[in-house]
């Protein structure tokens, strides 16, 4: 029975990549710069990206896509900001896959989007296993999750180009070992873009949109 | 295919909900009060599950079984406390399931263990679809997660007994709405057991303590 699972897993884990594929076919044609934001519940995906609109709104075309187990509280915030924005309420599901990104796509103008903000499920485990066809993959930790977290969700840490630590501001409040977290994140994923900052006060987010322009440009020139 | 991929799923949890039964049967035949709490990551699992041992190990014959993805960080800290603990690594898997607990129970000598503790992985999804054989469910949430948990997380909030709501020592440094959290909890689970807590500075414990002892001398009697 275990060898019968692990099949099926790898069959789904294999039709996934197939539609990511096509869904990256589909960004590099339109010059769409797709990143996917992965987090814990609570780690502040939204606030990060609620600030990355903030940034860059002016500067490039930006949609964005949400997914939720339930409710569309995080897509109504990101409209909020003056771009569009599709929520995918996945039901029972704990994260995105390429099949649920690639049926939310023709509600949005991709010819006129330069930077699509994909929002994942809160969940430090699945949405690692799943490509969307994104250009980046993006980790959102935050301190008063624990400077254990790299060790415990390895997957997680090992696949994604750059990962904010958020939530900086309250470094004061938490035992939490900077130097212990980066060396689970170093070992990882050698060399990681490496962002700390607080959504709240903006402490940091110079740095990470600097980055982050040099990315899109470098895209879409 | 949409129909095919339920029905597996669905034919998984059938197959996960008899062994859960079995589980069940074993603890009742044992005289074992087995809890299963369950979190986000970050949440304070282990920190709640150590000051729970801290209260109850004189009390109770107490022992633990702790999953994760990966690592053995929570049981040595379980074990260390001098109780008994068995670590399963779940590998990919995001949840704990009733055949994994299964074959951890023979590790342990359950006919001289009146508290069970299992710390299911850090995930606010997927552990809600998988019965344990638990005779209680619980949810740590915490303040930092946000207010907006229950309606985005509504199967996890609804199928528990108990949820205590940690870390409200940070309350100040948070926008955390308490009316607006705690009525997303009514409306899921009205007249759940509810305990703010902070197993930092241990405010709240005492309350939880005693409300656990009462569920568990009912069984044990």
């Amino acid at each position: 029975m275990g060898t019968r699972t692990i099949s099926i897993v790898e069959n789904i884990l294999d039709a996934n990549d197939r539609i990511a594929q096509t869904n990256r076919e589909l960004f590099d044609s339109t010059k769409t710069f797709a990143i996917n934001f992965m987090a814990s519940p609570g780690a502040g995906k939204t606030s990060v990206i609620l600030r990355t609109v903030q940034y860059l709104k002016d500067r490039y075309r930006m949609a964005g896509v949400d997914g939720d187990v339930a409710t569309t509280i995080d897509a109504d915030r990101m409209a909020a900001t003056g771009i569009p924005a599709v929520q995918i309420n996945t039901g029972g599901t704990c994260h995105l896959d390429a099949v649920m990104l690639s049926g939310a796509l023709p509600k949005l103008n991709l010819d006129e989007t330069d930077l699509l903000i994909i929002e994942n499920v809160g969940n430090l485990i699945c949405p690692a296993s799943f490509k969307l066809g994104s250009r980046l993959d993006v980790l959102i930790a935050s301190v008063p999750e624990g400077d254990d977290k790299p060790y415990k969700y390895p997957k997680m840490y090992r696949g994604v180009q750059a990962m904010l630590l958020n939530k900086v501001d309250l470094l004061p409040y938490f035992d939490f070992d900077m130097d212990y977290f980066r060396k689970g994140v170093e070992v990882l994923n050698p060399g990681l873009s490496f962002f700390p900052v607080s959504a709240k006060t903006g402490e940091g987010l110079d740095a990470y949109i600097e980055w982050l322009t040099e990315q899109a440009d470098s895209f879409l020139k």
